[in-house]
Parts: structure tokens; C-alpha cells; sequence
């Protein structure tokens, strides 16, 4: 008899389970997939490039259409809500959003793919025309056609996180002149203080005038007749915009979990473990909506990041398939750029890591990324932090024009194999002047925090 | 009293291992470096770049003057050879190679670091001119006046390694109809056969018919007045030339070691324990002129590297000033570029793995280094090999438009520990749109070794 798999959720996680459980051989299913949404397994991720304009046709972030999943075999219901899940009877009731009508559908397992959405701050007048969030491709559609038309000349972006960053570059290089308001004293919190700084300065360098971030600040209120037409800051700013993007942060979709009894952890977010079950028998959970594991703090973190999902929806399918396989956990790598400026970070800042109870140590240094007289070298911004007791690697942040990224991913396998600095600066990299230096920026960085050791 | 340090040869792991003991601490020295070339401390790594003109000044090549350790209290002697070390008397023969004068000096420490030569091979009429090969400045101030003179159209490049490629690029780009004859059947060899062939038909397809490579067949003779105006082949090719640049191997400059009773291994290069200490006593050796052990093959192998000799030199001068430090070994990472295709590797091939007793398991990918919608998007292919008993990476190659050089550090950060393909599928990579996919070309890599392990 077939096992009924039924999913909820169609952006990342929900796609891959799917995926991967239409070549699990040996497991005989009938998969159904319901999302509330009317499209599946699209890159939230490429929405600001779109906006940007560096894809025309928004058809291009889509991944995969539920015809080729249908062709294989599995059922993608859109338009579909999940209101309720009965986990004692095995049923979930899954509401049209098109028609109102509810209906109940028998799983042997479910699987959670919620996702994430944007919270919206206490604001006043949020119902103003021409103030948007970014999470879907209609969002992205509504956010550049406001951008492109004439009359646009101004934008506001509420948040000064990822997303934040990357919508000011799209406005930024669609000539808006564009005002980031960020609450906290930094933009890009997630990295150490000073970096954030940094990354702060050389935007608004690189902008050359026509950028504006404003920190420790919070908008407080929307004014304007039907359309948005300035806002107010907490410390009276009055700040003239044509629109606004709301990109202050996202909060999981766990409503109906949690009302379900299913454990919820960091941030509402829901508790799995490494295979990706939840507490209740039959119930898995995968993507945004879950929490992680942190490979480095050993404790539980909210990190919602497309190539977590992707990781995740595949042990969750393994899983339900009845084999076995165990997801360890997050490092939180991260990265996204402004205009050619990258800003890329895994593990554990020195912030975090003093939070945790690490006795840190670290050096930062400025470095070309290539041989320095190679016409393409570019200055990059390393910050490795390490145990002082153990000498164990417990984070890094790279920032610059430069190759910064992948060294990250560098470091990052580095500290999944909990490589001590002694250890790391020995490390074999490739070498040749159009690519890095003799001795490579991080390996400097490594040998910086050795000699303040053994100094 | 001054411990008395003499260094042997000036380039790369020289330099460095003055350096360092400039900067050690509690360590009373008198350092006298000894080179019989004119100056010190430059990158012949980037002479091929010197040679393109991506850089003017051949000066801009020097990484740090004699002026420079000089004001620091270090000895820099050019234009002095050592011709013999008297191991028992702690005496080296240093010889003026402007006067011939021979003078003996004393040390209570020796580093050789005397680097390696071109090898030339067998070929008639080498004596002709317009015939160079590249190791130092002065050799690339010759090859590029004559690239650039009007008489110059066409070269002829003998060997298809790395410093082949790197000319081949820079002749390419200076419009230089360029002919590469490599004896293998494949260039590159160092990277599996296959990968060796798509590198030569992206390299000709990249040249549009202004680039020609044989393989299988050898140069057996240069002909031409004074001046080389056509090469012979083995297969009796006859090719018209305006020049020749030999770029068939090294073998390092360890005569005066042999003749000292310093133990050689592979290649000839001068065996040292992970101290960098020699068979005898207070003679260090390190750089190209030093074998090196391989982190995977655990064997002895000889692969010279400007990376690997920073680090050698570092371990060296630590272990000379009484203070300990190992140095674990070598990867052989390396990585060359073709006019922007990248050509990157590091542990052990498939072919070499299965030489060193390994029962091999691979999976070779294509696949856009970033998410396919944008626009910078390019292909790499991935060969990740493992061992198919312990599931541990063996190495990686990776090649393409696209960002493929600091992928294969993730992975040589991954082999120094030892991963296995499961442990390394679960990397936690940055992923962002401009950056990568959000499962990496690696992670899919690993992914396809792990569904041939486990299908």
C-alpha cells in the first residue's frame, strides 16, 4: 500500500522533499502538496536581482512548475491553505483560498514546510498604498513597477538586514535615492560591531552621496493620503519617500503547528531533531519553519536560509522514506553584497561567541585578495575568531571588494571539522597571483591570532 | 652569544624564513643570506603576467628589497653562490659570481632554500637565440621585448603545465599566433586524462583558431641561423617560429646538498622532516628544493610551490630559533588560468588515487557556479573523488568560467580533516543569487558520490 505523504508548504524545503522523494526507489508513495501560494519552488532569494533588474522575466526564479512535478507522479495543490493539522486521526484540514471550502485529507506523514513572512513593525498607517514587503515574486513584480515608474523618485527600507541591503542596491543602481532606517546601532547586526561599521562606511562611500542609513532610529509612522508620502522617526525625522520596503525582519509560519502540540523552540520556530521529525509521531518538519541546530554555540538557533531548506528537505524525504539520515546542523554561513562590495560571515562572531562563553581571541586584517600587483586585487576585510583554551576556530567574517565568500566557505569546512587556528594555517590553498596572495588572506589571519598565542 | 644563521638562495622560502627570524623574539641572531642572483624577494609567479602586461614595472614583481632586511640587521649578499657545505666544520663556500673570489663562512645554522631551475630538455640547437624559459625577472624582460618586438607573429611554447598555460594566456592576448607542443597526451596532466581533454578544447574553443596544441609529440630540434625560425617535431612537424619558450618542468638545485651527504628523495629534492630539518645536523632545507610529504598518498612527493614554500619557510626559521613548529604536509592544491577559465585541483586525482592503492569513487558535474538566472552565471565542472571503503574525500578538480579556485579550498580544508563525502555534503555553504546555488556545485557533487554509494 502506498504511504501518503502530504506536504505543506511550496517555496524551498516543500519542492525538495518532494524532489527527492520522487527518486527515493523502493518507497512507494502518493505525495500531495499543498500551498496557500499560487506558484511552487521559486527563489525568494533572486527577488531583489529582479527588482534590481539584472532578470527581466520573473519566470526565471521559478525552479521547477508543478507540471513537471505532476508528470513524475506527485500532486501540487495551489491555492491551498493548511488550517488545522489533527495528528491523532492523521489529518490535516486544508482550506481554498480561492473558494472558502475546507476539506480533509488523510496523511500517513506530514511534512512542515511552512516557511517564513515578513513581520510588519508597530507603524502607523501600514495600510498606506506603495508600502511593500519582500517575500513573494508578486511582491517583487509590485516593488520594481512602483520603482520604475516616473514619478518615483525617493525610497525608504525599513531594516538594514540582508534583505535590506541587497533592496538598497537595487534601488541604489536604479538611480532612487534611497534612506535605510535600521533600529539597532548597527546595519547588519549578525556581524561584530565594528564590521558592521565598516560595511556601513564603505556603502555609503560607494554610494557617493546618494545613500542614506540611518542607525538606532525607528520608524514610528506612515504619512500620506492614500499613498505613502514620508515617514516619522522616533527621534523626528521627517523623511519625504516615495515608497517603502519593509524588510525588518520574518517570523516562522507556525501557527497551526503549534496549535496542533507540536514543540516550538528559538524564536517560534519548530523544534526538530536531526532527522527532522518533530515531537509528533509521523510529523516532519523542514526549511524556515524549523529551528537549528548551531554546530558551534551547541545550542539552538533560528537561521532561516535557502541552503539550510534545501539540506533539510532532503533528510526530512530520506527520513519519511523509512531510511535514515541525520542532518548535524547550521554554521549560519551567510553572504550578500552591495554593488561589487561583499559581505559574507559563518560561525559564531566574537559577540556571540563572549554570549556563549568562549574565552575568544581574534584578529582582523586588511589584505589583497589577489598578488598586489595584479590589476584586479582588491582589499578584503578578514575577522577570525577562535577558543584561547582550545584554539578551536569559531567563527569569520570577510568583507571587501574582493573574493571574500568563498573563503568563507573556507573557514566554514574548517570549523565543521573543528580545525584549531594551528591546525588551519597550515592548510594547503591554491596559489597563483591572479587569485591570491603567496600567503592567503586567511591563512595571515590565522598566523595574526597564532603569534598573539605564543607571543 | 649570536647564534649565526646562513641562508642559502633568495626568492621565496629565503626571504621568508629571514623574515620570520627578524620578527622572533628571544632569539639573538646574525642572519647572512646568500643569493647568486641580483636581487631577492620577487614573485616569479606573476612573470607570465608581467610578460601579458597586465603589470608595466618589472619592479612591481619584488615583494621586499635587500634595503629592507638590511635596515632590519639581516645580511643580504647577491651575486654570491654557494658552491660547497662542509657540514663537519659548519662551513659553506660562497663564491662571487662577478669576481669568482671564494670566501669560507662560518654557521651554527644553515637553510638551504636554493630553489629549482627549468629543465631543458633534449632538443638541438639549443643555443639559438630567441629560445627562453621562465624563472627569473630578467627572463621576463626578455621574453616580452621579444613578444612585443614588430617582428614578432609567432611562438612556439614546449610544455603544457601550469607555466605553459600561463605564457600561452599571455601570448593569446598579445596577439601572438602560438603553437603549445606538450609530450603527454594530454596537457595538464596533473589533472585527470578527461579533464585534461576539456581543458584543451575550452582553451581552443576560448582561442578561435589562434591557438594550436599537439600533444604526444616532442620538440627534437630548433633550426635557424642565429635566431630559432622552426622546431622540429618528433612526429616531424615542422613549425615556423619567431620564439621559443621551454616550459618543460623543474628539478630542483640540490647539487651542492647531494655532494654534502644531504639525503635526497623523489625528484631529487632534499628530504626533511616536518621541522624542515635535514639528515644532518643544523642544515635546514626548505622551499622548491625540498620534497614534501602528501596529506592523502601519505607518500613522499615533489610538488614546488610558492604557497607551500611560505609555509615551509616559516616552519624552518621557528625550529632554527629553538622554538618547535611542524609542518603537516601538502595537498598539492594549486590552480592556473586560461584567459578566464580557471583550472584548479587539489589532493589526488582519480588516476593517482588508484596508483596509491585506492578504491575509487567520483562523480563529475556541470553546473552554473551561481544561480542559473543571473547574469553573471557560468558553468564549472566538478570531479570530487573519494574512497569508496572510508567514504574520505581524496580530492578535486574544478574547472570553468566561473568561481572554481576557492571551491577546491573548500574542499582541501575538508581533505586536511579528514571528511568523509557524508560529513561534507552537510558543509553549511554561504548561498546567496550572485554567489553560488543553493545547493553548491560541491554539495552536488558530494550528493551524486553519496546516491552511487547508497542506491
Amino acid at each position: 500500500m502506498k504511504t501518503k505523504v502530504v506536504i505543506i508548504g511550496g517555496v524551498a524545503a516543500g519542492p525538495k522533499i518532494t524532489a527527492k522523494l520522487l527518486r527515493t526507489k523502493d518507497f512507494d508513495c502518493e505525495i500531495n502538496l499543498y500551498t496557500e501560494e499560487d506558484m511552487i519552488s521559486y527563489s525568494a532569494c533572486g527577488l531583489p536581482y529582479f527588482v534590481e533588474g539584472l532578470i527581466e522575466n520573473p519566470q526565471r526564479l521559478i525552479v521547477r512548475r508543478p507540471e513537471q512535478f505532476e508528470e513524475q507522479g506527485a500532486h501540487i495543490h495551489l491555492n491551498k491553505r493548511c488550517i488545522k493539522i489533527l495528528p491523532e486521526e492523521h489529518i490535516v484540514l486544508i482550506q481554498d483560498t480561492l473558494t472558502g471550502i475546507v476539506e480533509e485529507v488523510q496523511y500517513d506523514k506530514l511534512a512542515l514546510a511552512t516557511g517564513a513572512r515578513p513581520v510588519l513593525p508597530p507603524i502607523k498607517n501600514l495600510h498606506l498604498k506603495n508600502i511593500f514587503t519582500v517575500r513573494k515574486v508578486q511582491d517583487g513584480i509590485n516593488i520594481r513597477n512602483k520603482m520604475r515608474s516616473s514619478d518615483t523618485k525617493k525610497a525608504v527600507i525599513v531594516g538594514g538586514g540582508y534583505i535590506g541591503i541587497e533592496m538598497l542596491e537595487a534601488f541604489y543602481l536604479n538611480n532612487i535615492e534611497t534612506h535605510m532606517i535600521e533600529m539597532n546601532d548597527y546595519i547588519l547586526p549578525i556581524f561584530d560591531s565594528e564590521i558592521s561599521e565598516m560595511i556601513k562606511a564603505e556603502i555609503l562611500r560607494m554610494s557617493e552621496g546618494k545613500v542614506k542609513i540611518t542607525t538606532s532610529d525607528a520608524v514610528i509612522a506612515f504619512e500620506g493620503e492614500e499613498c505613502v508620502k514620508r515617514i516619522i522617526t522616533a527621534k523626528g525625522q521627517i523623511i519625504e519617500t516615495d515608497m517603502v520596503v519593509i524588510a525588518s525582519g520574518v517570523t516562522p509560519n507556525t501557527e497551526i503547528a503549534r496549535a496542533a502540540g507540536i514543540e516550538l523552540g528559538v524564536s517560534n520556530a519548530i523544534r526538530v531533531n536531526n532527522r527532522m521529525q518533530t515531537n509528533i509521531k509521523d510529523i516532519y518538519a523542514a526549511g524556515d519553519c524549523t529551528e537549528n541546530f548551531h554546530l558551534v554555540s551547541k545550542n539552538y538557533a533560528w537561521i532561516p536560509l535557502g541552503s539550510t531548506a534545501n539540506k533539510e528537505g532532503r533528510c526530512a524525504a530520506i527520513n519519511i522514506s523509512g531510511k535514515y539520515d541525520a542532518f548535524p546542523g547550521v554554521l549560519g554561513s551567510a553572504v550578500t553584497r552591495y554593488d561589487g562590495f561583499t559581505m559574507s560571515l559563518t560561525g559564531l562572531t566574537e559577540t556571540e561567541a563572549k554570549k556563549f562563553g568562549f574565552d575568544t581571541i581574534s584578529s582582523t586584517m586588511t589584505k589583497k585578495d589577489k598578488a598586489g600587483y595584479m590589476p584586479s586585487a582588491e582589499n578584503i576585510t578578514i575577522k577570525l575568531v577562535a577558543d584561547k583554551r582550545s584554539k578551536k576556530i569559531l567563527g569569520a567574517q570577510a568583507i571587501g571588494c574582493g573574493d571574500a565568500d568563498k573563503r568563507i566557505n573556507t573557514v566554514a569546512s574548517a570549523i565543521q571539522s573543528d580545525q584549531t587556528v594551528d591546525e588551519f594555517l597550515h592548510l594547503d590553498m591554491t596559489y597563483a597571483p591572479p587569485f591570491s596572495t603567496a600567503v592567503d588572506p586567511l591563512l595571515s589571519a590565522a598566523l595574526l591570532i597564532n603569534n598573539q598565542i605564543y607571543s
